[in-house]
C-alpha cells in the first residue's frame, strides 16, 4: 500500500469509528462515512465490500490485539490478561459500539457473519493448543477446552450483546477465578 | 382483541417465523410477510413498530417460556433445565435465527435493543431472588448472584451469536456443572 493510500485508509477508518460513537451503529452509512472522511464512496468499496466489512476493520485497528492471548508461558495468567483486556474494551462506552455492531450485523448478512467467525476461528486455533497443552500438564482444570475459553469470555459478550450489565475488572477477575478455578496438580 | 383479531395475529406471527427459518433473518421484510400473511403492511404497523418488534414476537410466541426458570422447589434442578431448554432453543436451527436476529438488530435500532432489556429484566427479576434465597440456604455456591445467572447462559449466546459452535444437552450439562459445582452445605 502507498503511503498515501495508507493515509486514507487510516482517515477512513477513524471516520467510520467517530461516527459509530457519535451516532450509534445504525445511524451509520457509507455515504456519512465518505463524506466525514473527505472521499468517494467508490474508494470505501474499493477497499470494504459493506459499512459491517469496514467497522469490522475499524474495531480491530482500535482494539483488535486484545483478543489474542498473550503467551508469557504462564497460562493462568495469560487467560486472564486476555479477559481482563476484553472486558476493558467492551466496557468502554467508546470501544463497544463497534464490536457490538459488527456482531450485530453478522446476525443478519452472511458475508459479516463469515467475516467474525473467520476472526473468531484464527484467533481460537493458538489457544486452544496452548489450553490442552496446560490441561495435561495440570495447569489449568480439565474438560473440554473449547467450553473452557467460551466460559472465560461467554458472560462478557452476554453482558455487551444482551443485558447491559457492568464490565469492569471486578467481573473479569471474578469470571476468571470461577472458570480456572484452582489448579489441578 | 377480537377472534378475528387474534387469527390474523396468529397467521402474521407465523408467517414472520417461516420468512426468516426460510430466508434469514436479514432478507425478510415488512412488504413480504403482510404478503405471505395476506394483510395489509398498515395490519402490521398497528400491532408492531418495526420487523425487529414483530419478529421479537414470533420468537417469544414460539419458544419464550423456556427463558423462564420454573419453580419446583430444587433450585439446582430448575436452573438446570433453563439451561437444557434454552440450548434446545438456541440449538435449533428454526428457532435460533429468530432470537438471534433480534438480538442482532438490537446492536443497532435502539427501540428493539430497549425492547430486548426489558423481557431480560423482567425475566432476571424473579430469578434473582431465587438464587439469592438458594445461596443463603446453602443450596448453589456463594457469590455474585448475576454472575451466577450470566455464567449458565454466557456461553450459549456466545456460541449463538459469534462462534457457531455446538449447543447440544452435553453443553448444557457441562455448563450447569462447571457454574453450580457442589452445593456448599
Amino acid at each position: 500500500m502507498s503511503e498515501r493510500s495508507a493515509r486514507s485508509r487510516a482517515t477512513i477508518l477513524k471516520a467510520a469509528r467517530e461516527l459509530v460513537q457519535e451516532r450509534g451503529y445504525g445511524a451509520v452509512s457509507m455515504d456519512g462515512i465518505a463524506a466525514r472522511a473527505r472521499v468517494g464512496k467508490p474508494t470505501l468499496y474499493r477497499w470494504w465490500p459493506s459499512k459491517a466489512a469496514l467497522i469490522l476493520a475499524a474495531a480491530l485497528e482500535e482494539a483488535g490485539e486484545v483478543f489474542v492471548v498473550p503467551d508469557t508461558g504462564d497460562i493462568r495468567a495469560d487467560l486472564s490478561t486476555l479477559v481482563v483486556r476484553a472486558c476493558e474494551v467492551l466496557g468502554d462506552d467508546d470501544l463497544r459500539p463497534l464490536f457490538a455492531g459488527v456482531v450485530g450485523a453478522a446476525q443478519s448478512d452472511p458475508p459479516t457473519n463469515a467475516a467474525v467467525k473467520e476472526i473468531h476461528h484464527a484467533l481460537r486455533g493458538p489457544n486452544q493448543e496452548r489450553i490442552i497443552a496446560a490441561q495435561l500438564a495440570g495447569e489449568l482444570p480439565q474438560g473440554d477446552p473449547e467450553l473452557l475459553e467460551d466460559m472465560l469470555v461467554g458472560a462478557m459478550w452476554y453482558r455487551t450483546l444482551i443485558t447491559g450489565g457492568p464490565i469492569d475488572r471486578a467481573f473479569a477477575d471474578t469470571v476468571v477465578a470461577k472458570v480456572l478455578g484452582e489448579p489441578t496438580t
